[in-house]
């Protein structure tokens, strides 16, 4: 059995908010006009206990948050609270269109607040991701607790905020946050929208072989026979690694930097390739892009026109499709001399603060090639509370088949990093699929969106709602509004903003009953 | 500055789990009937994480859980779950007769989960009070997670329960546990009743005095001049003190068992007086009870039989009848030798597995005793995040005036434990008195029990409801019916057994829903 599918999904999972960048960039190509110069922010700083939840541990560190009021309506106006996910703060900010997009309009303060151990928050300064002994403050519930402290810290101390009802927003990790902020805090947000959050992803909650389905449902509806030949290509890509001379062919072929070597270098390839697609049904937009690397419109469109052999085509020839597909995501304007396959997202994601967990993804293909391992960070969370069962069968899907394996994920956490995850903790502290008690939040997904396998796709009660992108990948809602963007995408936005509007409306009768009866 | 008000109520509150057992004898020799034969219940052990919120520390301990299913309807029937406070989960099962009354109506289950770090369920052993370091995961977030995690291993591993709707009921400490069970876990428990529940005794929520006021009211409507008396008793007492014959005089009126030596003394006679009256204000019953020392019906009145004198009342007629009164409450029977005014509580109490605690009561006014302190035992909850500001002004009351001092009993904690209070974390993760988006909770208070002070009194909306119960002192509702029980404890049993149909309708039908929709 390969074990290279959690690795894989781990690598996804983590580097989701790579989207976000994606569409600004986009949108600065796209859109009739600018918007950098509304990117005015001020920067502050909270001290937040380190541990929330015990008292031996009294230390604090300092959590940033940014706060852009420059619309804000003083006092009482609204609070639309980002809920910082695994990266630097002030790239998510950059990179929230759609708040940036309403801010004038709802009069509303804009605060972004970064995720404990990301960017400049953290609770041990440079030896914070040390060990598992200095993560052990990395967690969803700790973050959520900063999150609510922070938020009644900005109502307490600035003025004109005591009554301004707050909204919660993310996406992806970010969205499952905004989401879980709302069921175990609702006196701090009137209302969440968790965008592209996979909050059902958990143990026993979907069927794990979902996630893989929708990548290969991108590729299938993109252009003929293209799931079919991927799904073929990893037998092609065992015949051909088989021997020496077909190695030599492959890497020759792909363009490789370090060719490959022997045969210990099949699982990595694949798993390369797997995330290389998975990668791009997460970013499969209408328009251009150029984060990871340039991208066109539709880029899987543009991959499977590569892929539209029938089964007659030798190995050689499904290959040389395979290679030409990938460099539509990795070098479609045929700049780079070569292609590196020990990755999946540039170096520049280092710029972006993003080191920690990248460098978390790396260590863990480098257990196969240590060459790699230079500073192993442990992607604590995947590895404790984050357990998301991924697997898939070949048939209903375009990969090989691969059973979820709790064990062995278990066993692999625990030589890596000391812990061992918690496969039901999750359903325990978040409720699973129970949560119709809970009120006012949003669910959007995108129907292109691979995560939405683990989001909630169906209205759960009144207030429980979900929003469906069919045109969408992942989080396309949270994105600056853009001249292609689709139709659902804008009516997603306007529904949206509804909710907003009725949320702040509802606080603020509850809050005038108070006053009132008070 | 007098600073024992602090300790005297952190005392009061830990022992406020007293008055249950008191009903229940009450209830032995009033009752027509007896129960006794339906105390049967199975134990059983659960594992359960140390730390739920980090994984560095991975291990685990057994919680103890008793389960009483003679009268439970298989499948579905409901789930009572007591949500065990500060003490042996047998005491309290065998003490809280409410849940053992109402089982066969219901066809319920019974369930009475112990609360970590008492009774059986240690999480390092003997070693769990060692310090503060093994005492760092005895929070109320560690405990509703235990509940959360027992209540679901319970469902998904009992036949039959799978379905079962399951209802939280606590009272006092454990009332909060169980109105915070539903806030945070809605997905576990369908409602809750939060009997004699303080979850606004907490920073800024109420003001810090009304606790004393109430219990200076029970004084006050108990017989003439009484609480008057009490209140001139101080002045007395510290002219009384200030003599060595005043001291010897008062020693002998006492039949004190250690005779006061010095002036040093002073404080902690005070303060043992001043637990006096609120014990006495918690136990305000209208039948005889024979916990902590035999006490006849309304003790109060008795009380306040030898306190009747007028304001021309020397020192020694006012100390003598003081004197008279304590003896109602510590030797009404005459039987004992002596009075000895270490301690509030009787060494049964050791018996009942409440050692921990009662040794905490003991360490901090040891700070002024040292003889008293021999194994000091934190009270870490009260020093860690239950911080519950109190204050007399003397003038609402009936005791010197003494304010608030935060800092003082900050200063106080650190010095005894090296952990610091948090003062705003309880109304960060619990909402303070912003809690009207939760649903189905029924506070109950007594209108005699001081603890009301920080209760919810009123209706927060349709399913966050108060019952008052005018004659009731501390969480009488949860007790065995009582052929003396005043009307307004019968009618709050009648309500509170109709919003449990309630919810258990509400989950069959969103149950019933749900399976159609799935």
């Amino acid at each position: 059995m390969k074990k290279y599918v959690i690795c894989c999904l781990l690598v996804v999972f983590i580097c989701s908010f790579h989207v976000f960048a994606l569409t600004s960039q986009m949108f600065r190509r796209h859109g009739g006009f600018s918007l950098s110069s509304d990117f005015n922010y001020d920067t502050f700083y909270l001290d937040q206990k380190i541990d929330h939840f015990g008292f031996q541990e009294d230390g604090t560190f300092k959590q940033r948050y940014l706060v852009a009021d420059k619309h804000w309506r003083q006092p009482g106006g609204p609070i639309l609270f980002y809920t910082g996910n695994e990266g630097d703060i002030s790239w998510f900010c950059n990179n929230t269109g759609f708040m940036w997009d309403v801010a004038g309009e709802m009069q509303a303060m804009l605060v972004f607040a970064e995720h404990r151990y990301y960017g400049e928050s953290m609770p041990f300064g440079p030896d914070s991701y040390r060990d598992s002994k200095h993560l052990n403050y990395l967690t969803s519930e700790q973050a959520l607790a900063d999150f609510a402290v922070l938020i009644q810290n900005l109502k307490s101390s600035r003025p004109g905020a005591q009554h301004s009802p707050v909204i919660a927003i993310g996406g992806s990790y970010g969205g499952m946050l905004a989401a879980w902020l709302r069921m175990k805090y609702p006196h701090v947000v009137v209302g969440a929208l968790a965008s592209s959050a996979p909050i059902w992803q958990f143990t026993g909650m979907v069927p794990c072989g979902h996630f893989y389905t929708i990548v290969t449902q991108d590729f299938a509806q993109s252009g003929p026979n293209c799931h079919a030949n991927i799904r073929a290509s990893w037998k092609a890509i065992d015949r051909l690694f088989s021997t020496a001379s077909g190695r030599q062919w492959l890497s020759e072929e792909l363009g490789l930097c370090a060719p490959f070597k022997s045969q210990k270098d099949l699982a990595d390839f694949k798993s390369w390739l797997q995330e290389t697609w998975v990668n791009l049904a997460m970013v499969d937009y209408p328009y251009k892009a150029d984060f990871l690397q340039p991208l066109p419109p539709w880029p899987i469109q543009a991959v499977c026109k590569h892929l539209r052999l029938d089964s007659t085509a030798s190995d050689q020839q499904l290959l040389h499709g395979v290679s030409q597909a990938a460099k539509v995501y990795y070098n479609s304007t045929g700049s780079s001399p070569c292609l590196n396959t020990s990755q999946t997202a540039t170096g520049s994601l280092g710029a972006l603060g993003w080191n920690y967990q990248v460098r978390a993804c790396k260590a863990r293909r480098a257990r196969r090639r240590p060459s790699w391992l230079r500073t192993p960070r442990p992607p604590l969370q995947a590895c404790t509370e984050m357990v998301m069962p991924m697997c898939a069968d070949g048939v209903q899907d375009m990969f090989e088949a691969e059973e979820w394996d709790f064990q062995a994920f278990s066993d692999e956490c625990h030589a890596t990093f000391g812990v061992r995850p918690r496969a039901n903790w999750a359903a325990s502290v978040y409720g699973g699929k129970d949560i119709a008690s809970h009120s006012n939040i949003i669910f959007s997904n995108g129907g292109l969106d691979p995560w939405s396998s683990g989001g909630v796709t169906f209205n759960v009660s009144d207030s429980l709602v979900s929003i469906v992108i069919p045109e969408g990948a992942h989080h396309l809602d949270l994105r600056h509004a853009n001249d292609l963007d689709p139709p659902s995408v804008r009516a997603a936005r306007v529904l949206e903003l509804g909710y907003f509007w009725r949320w702040i409306q509802e606080a603020a009768k509850a809050h005038q009953t108070t006053s009132t009866s008070g």
